[in-house]
């Protein structure tokens, strides 16, 4: 893309995300019509409180982004269906936010405390209810998530394939955590398995999903067009991944509200980590190994540990294959000039060495 | 009834649950074609065996049953959807079970291990990944009920109403649920606290919801009816409850995989407890004032709390009020005659009766 081009893409991006927040405030801010809640419990209101602040904490909005501009592959026509999926997509993200941090004890998440610290703040002596709230708070966004869906106001086959998607889309980030959690569990998890967590843990859900969602509501059938929408998501969702666990090793854009070296104290077999361990031998292996799960692992090992990884080639190699997999990411939509609109297209062709590129 | 008609309805609601059982193992069986996961994983196979195992470790089926039956008040007619219906309603109870057992610690569910105790029991040494891999599997269980409703063969808008029905019933057990945890903060919940929590928590889902489904299913608006349905569904909610709370302190017949006094050690407010509370002075209140909330309470102390309740005039009055909940209840069925067919309302005019008396 041109200048030109480029500027009017990020304008048309900046409305995605501003109308978008505005609708989100507006559903938290009209909840009570559509959730039954007796008029005497405090609690309620604070859960629900709680899930509103977590929401409209979101920055990037990508899956919003994606939703929007999956629709405009097909057409630049008003879409009916897509705010209420935009934000079926977002509430599911936020109850995976709060699990996630129940999972990962994670005391902080966009900047401000996770949904489980803020109850735990509330109940210090009270562990159980902490996180019994938690749990529920993030069921609630999950049910909340899927009834906004049912309220799109589009023909009932195209509402009912939304839903559908959406509801497989959620079944399998399931179980992309639930792998997650087992990649852990290995010493040594190869590739295959890394890129297995990705695809389900964020790929389907981040990527593929809000694809689908958004060429179903312009119209269009996306079942011929899975596998190279899939092929897609898993590349950009690979390469970001492997930013991610990149930045959380050498910490050069760490983000508000994480630390650098996270994932080496909660034990994580990240992309990062394993690439540091299957070129580390002897004693420098088994510093790496000592520090994993180690909570109080210092930063003076955090900072020997990305030593090492500088030095035996990790950090190049990680660099390096983020960015391959953003290129081959960039080739397959550029193949996608034959089925939709190329101005549209461009945009996906863009985005992964963007997101490559992107800071926070 | 008379006893032809009351051996012929037990013959009716013993089909029900013996064919749905089966439905639901078969449903189990075939869940790989519903459900994408990675080959290579270990932990997910597992985590849909221990899905499994505790939804088919259910018992009465209770909710099963009242959705055929409701359906019946309109036709006796087979009725399309209700088997997806039956097998969604189940899965949110495997949901709804997962994680309460995670907010209450609770080791023991259906005779067998909790889920969380079980993943303890395989990681004794990870208490963050049972943890983790629990909240999961609930979560898992949340989509799959949800996505086997958008699978009913019916028509699109039935679907949809059933799944509208499904999602809100979801939701408000979710907030029975915070409220549950909000009540033991309250030192003297009143009556009216009590019955919302139970309302919200229980009979919005085990009974108004397959209700209300059933009907749909069988082609009648229930809306004209969701007062007399929510009135009946509440009284029945009520009288369980308190027939449940009885059950815990006095343990005539505590059921498999619970013990007496559970809810006192665990600090849990219920109908029983604030029954004793209400009439007790003096030494006896700080007595069991103490045991609340206290792990450690032995069984003496619970048996001298139900001597208490005895004495005070807590035992009967709980029992009173369980039995006038369920002929109100009664009384609302008797009503009904003028709208569904009698032979079938005749079943919802003897259930809560049979509810209060039934074992286990």
């Amino acid at each position: 893309m041109d200048a030109t081009a480029t500027a009017t893409t990020l304008e048309r991006i900046s409305g995605h995300r501003s109308r978008f927040d505005a609708h989100f405030a507006r559903y938290f801010d009209t909840l009570g019509e559509r959730l039954d809640t007796p008029p005497m419990s405090r609690f309620t209101p604070r859960c629900l409180e709680l899930l509103r602040d977590l929401s409209l904490r979101g920055g990037k909005r990508l899956r919003v982004v994606l939703l929007h501009e999956a629709a405009r592959l097909v057409t630049t026509d008003e879409v009916p269906g897509l705010t209420e999926a935009a934000l079926s997509i977002e509430l599911l993200q936020t109850h995976g936010l709060v699990h996630d941090d129940i999972i990962d004890e994670a005391p902080l998440r966009r900047g401000g405390p996770s949904t489980h610290q803020a109850y735990r703040d509330e109940f210090p002596d009270h562990a159980p209810t902490a996180l019994g709230l938690a749990v529920l708070a993030g069921d609630l966004a999950a049910f909340l998530s899927m009834q906004v869906l049912l309220e799109a106001d589009v023909p009932a086959e195209l509402r009912q394939s939304l839903l559908g998607v959406h509801l497989r889309t959620a079944a399998e980030t399931v179980v992309g955590q639930i792998v997650d959690l087992e990649r852990d569990t290995h010493a040594r998890p190869d590739e295959e398995f890394l890129h297995t967590v990705t695809d389900f843990k964020s790929a389907r859900y981040s990527l593929l999903a809000p694809l689908t969602m958004g060429l179903l509501a312009a119209g269009e059938d996306p079942a011929p067009h899975h596998e190279r929408l899939h092929r897609y998501a898993r590349l950009v969702g690979i390469g970001e991944q492997m930013r991610d666990d990149h930045r959380d090793l050498f910490g050069e854009d760490a983000g508000v509200g994480k630390s650098t070296g996270a994932d080496i104290r909660s034990g994580r077999r990240t992309y990062a980590v394993t690439a540091v361990l299957a070129r580390a031998t002897g004693s420098e292996a088994a510093l790496v190994e000592a520090a994993l799960g180690d909570p109080h692992c210092t930063d003076a090992t955090i900072a020997r540990i990305r030593d090492i990884a500088r030095r035996n080639g990790a950090d190049r190699q990680l660099r390096d294959a983020m960015r391959s997999h953003a290129r081959a990411a960039a080739a397959e939509a550029a193949s996608w000039d034959e089925y939709w609109r190329p101005e549209a297209v461009a945009f996906f062709r863009t985005l992964p060495m963007w997101s490559m590129d992107r800071r926070g």
